[in-house]
């Protein structure tokens, strides 16, 4: 997605340990009419399949998956959450994820009675880098008996092997825009 | 807001301690069209301000921001981070946050360069109860030398101390819907 490639160009920012900050548009300030237009791509995309559900996971995938909505029907969006809550109970699905970016693990959980058996779910987040968080969701889905139309990321570092490991399972993946290296604080493209 | 009230006393359920759980709609599954619907009533309520940024806290606050940003002219949403994380990094406005609902004190964080001297902020949250997010939001405004243009929540809970404080500080409070009560189960607004 070029407007999305472009926009990383000028304002992403290299830093150790292979991060990339895009919190001027993406994980802290949103720029909406941007987010309208991965919202479009992600449409194109995945054209076509019927989508009962799109489910994210707090905090940086809800913008994102509010928006892209948008352009599915306006289906319901569910986004896992990662801490617990008094106002989270009843059943739930759970699943165990490691943060590398934070440095801790957590287990996201959604409530049951939100993915029902045969739901079309498409998963979407900002970020794809080791697939700790999409493993996760999509253990949910397998979980609830729904199915896993496909996973969209914002983000895909292709230096990381989630983006393989992925795609080697089957799983539909399409990522807006794939680095292929941040290293010296040059970002290159797939 | 008729439609929210609708929906609160049709899917809402009261727990002990005071809360009330909307997460089939609000905070865990977002229902789409009525954040529009809720996105749409927040621009009536705030006609002929201008709106330079949304700023709002993670998580269940960003869903709301992000639609309601569509009818402020696609203005950019800033949204406060609650954690720690190796994407912060920067010069921060900070403000300490106690959530009653969560049982925990943290701090709330937005990078000062999203927001400059005299930006008019508007702030949204999903919940007001004790007032205290929209405290630290409040504080992070005025150490940014911005305004704050109001605050629009979507679920007051009217006989909880934080709407009567701020509207006493003179803050444009709007909220969608004003609980009077919830004791023994029974909903109702004021």
């Amino acid at each position: 997605m070029e407007l999305l490639k472009q926009r990383i160009l000028q304002d992403g920012q290299v830093r150790q340990g292979g991060i990339l900050k895009v919190d001027s548009f993406l994980n802290h300030r949103m720029d909406i009419p941007l987010l309208r237009a991965i919202g479009q791509e992600f449409a194109n995309r995945f054209a076509g399949e019927q989508v009962d559900t799109i489910l994210t996971i707090e905090a940086s995938g809800i913008g994102v998956a509010a928006i892209t909505s948008l352009y599915f029907q306006e289906v319901p969006v569910v986004f896992a959450k990662k801490t617990q809550s008094k106002n989270l109970d009843g059943a739930l699905y759970t699943a165990p994820v490691h943060s590398y970016t934070k440095g801790v693990d957590y287990t996201i959980q959604v409530a049951q009675q939100y993915l029902k058996k045969g739901d079309r779910v498409l998963i979407l987040d900002d970020f794809l880098a080791n697939g700790q968080a999409l493993q996760g969701l999509l253990s949910i889905v397998e979980q609830a008996g729904a199915v896993a139309v496909g996973c969209g990321i914002v983000i895909e570092k292709g230096f990381q092997p989630g983006g393989a490991m992925l795609r080697e399972r089957g799983v539909h993946l399409e990522s807006l825009a794939i680095l292929s290296s941040i290293a010296d604080g040059q970002i290159t493209f797939a």
